[in-house]
């Protein structure tokens, strides 16, 4: 029998295909698949593509697969099972169980029962398991309402920066420079006919034709000013490393000191940040970065088929993964 | 004849009609008609709607009115243009010209031909006059780049204090108690099974069922929770005057010492904001505060019509409105 896991993400979703000793056998992937920013159809696409590309490679057919397991934001009993339905009506095996996507970024790191991750990726948040579940968790809220620290929340202040230098309101940065460079907005100094600058009208027309949550994008505009020195920038990296070291320092408690798990762009991109965010725990904890949560999510598709995955499983996975990608 | 004027905002709109001596003789009202906000065919309705309220208590027909002019954010040739096939095909005057709310905004605080003004209702922005027009304007960006200390800021502001502190990330703070028992929910202790507390996850869906923009209805909590000297909602105070005085300063020029004319709910209620917005100009500039543009754009039809509006005029203008409305 075969165990088949999914990781859905904002930006990418991938599946594997697993032995029972946990060798990795059949990789896919597909778009964004989050369901909240992507919409419902577009996850469960996603999840379908990712899914017949990993069986494909594996050569495994539906009925080869004795669990599948696919961690998805804002996971539980209601959104799993709807999902269920419609994956099935895909052809996908119907044994398909739903876990947060939180905790398999948790399990691709770890593998002990107790500990915490945060993920910032287009959005943050972070948790604390306890017996293999999530017993808490702060913020992913979304970009209207949090996700400190995200790529959404620093590639906003990124555009609010850059716009409210060229409106004159706030101090110049190079931000300016990198987001009309980057939308292919010439810095044209004359006045439109409502009297403001014509490029910042160019400016606002472009980001108002983005979907809110893909000012993430900008986001990478924050780090490149920052290298060059550019306070602004710095200030923005600052501030996002304190919300999410504040989003981690909510949900730790005394009795569990560790480990943390890192994941999403922002924290296995930039280290200064994951730096910071880790001293909300104790200096002696092991922090472990991870780049998705695939791994994770095929851990626990082989606990839920009854595989006891010990440290060597664990390493299996990890390593015969690597080769797939 | 008559002269039409009317006043699209975000939370209303308002249209007079006016005698050639500056005599208001009808008053109508309707919803809002901001065309970003609200879409511009409900922007067209609330035009259509006020104005025939204003010409039934004025008995006046189409035909009576000389001029009409709408006082919009926005204005342009091109909007003006849409606008008034669309308009004309409610069967209200053809003879409307558009002007940018902030010009009518201007013109209800001052005959000056330059001067400045600020506005700060649901969105926020300054221009400076010159010679009875706008020639340069700050902000007004919108809700997702700018409006910064506008009513949308505010609000924006009070709902991030109220979760973050509902999600351990943030201070304790009023806001918290004020936000849950405006969207009448419960704060319960109990976490729900994503592990994230039920009354959080009620906010959160209550708020994402929102339409961004109406963030702006809990400004008022903060306003409340100031009084109670909640550290947190002061400092949203303090931060909003700020913003809002950077605009202002934004358009100021050495050349023009004022009038300042202070418009929009957040300036025209809350002196202590339009004190601090104030002191970006000297200390003799003359400030005056108006509740809406619609004396202003009564001033523009009538000097579109060949009317002289001098300060009798003016008065007349203001005093018969007043007790029409």
């Amino acid at each position: 029998m075969k165990y088949l896991a999914v990781d859905v993400g904002g930006t990418s979703t991938r599946a594997v295909v697993t032995s029972e000793d946990g060798t990795c056998v059949g990789y896919g992937r597909a778009g964004s698949g989050n369901p909240t920013s992507s919409g419902t159809a577009n996850a469960v696409a996603a999840i379908v593509e990712a899914t017949r590309n990993a069986m494909a490679q594996a050569g495994s057919a539906p009925a080869d697969i004795a669990v599948g397991l696919v961690g998805i934001a804002g996971a539980n009993a209601e959104t799993g099972q709807w999902l269920r339905v419609e994956v099935a009506k895909a052809g996908v095996p119907e044994r398909l169980t739903f876990e947060a996507d939180l905790l398999v970024a948790y399990f691709s790191g770890s593998l002990a029962a107790d500990g915490y991750a945060i993920v910032a990726g287009t959005g943050a948040a972070a948790i604390r398991v306890r017996g293999g579940q999530i017993e808490t968790i702060c913020d992913g809220l979304g970009w209207l309402l949090g996700d400190a620290g995200s790529g959404f929340w620093i590639g906003h202040r990124a555009v609010l920066a850059a716009t409210s230098a060229l409106d004159r309101r706030g101090p110049a940065t190079l931000l300016a420079d990198l987001f009309t460079s980057q939308l292919g907005i010439e810095q044209i100094v004359r006045r439109g006919p409502n009297g403001r600058g014509v490029a910042l009208d160019q400016v606002v027309r472009a980001v108002y034709d983005l979907r809110p949550v893909e000012l993430a994008r900008f986001a990478p505009l924050v780090f490149e000013a920052a290298e060059h020195g550019d306070d602004v920038a710095l200030q923005i990296v600052a501030d996002a490393s304190d919300a999410l070291a504040a989003t981690l320092a909510a949900v730790v408690m005394p009795d569990i000191g560790g480990p943390l798990v890192l994941g999403g762009s922002i924290l296995s991109q930039q280290p200064a940040i994951a730096q910071r965010v880790a001293r909300a725990l104790d200096a002696s904890a092991n922090v472990i970065t991870v780049s998705d949560g695939l791994a994770g999510a095929a851990v626990l598709a082989l606990r839920r088929g009854g595989v006891d995955v010990d440290a060597v499983v664990f390493d299996r996975v990890r390593a015969s993964l690597a080769t797939l990608r």
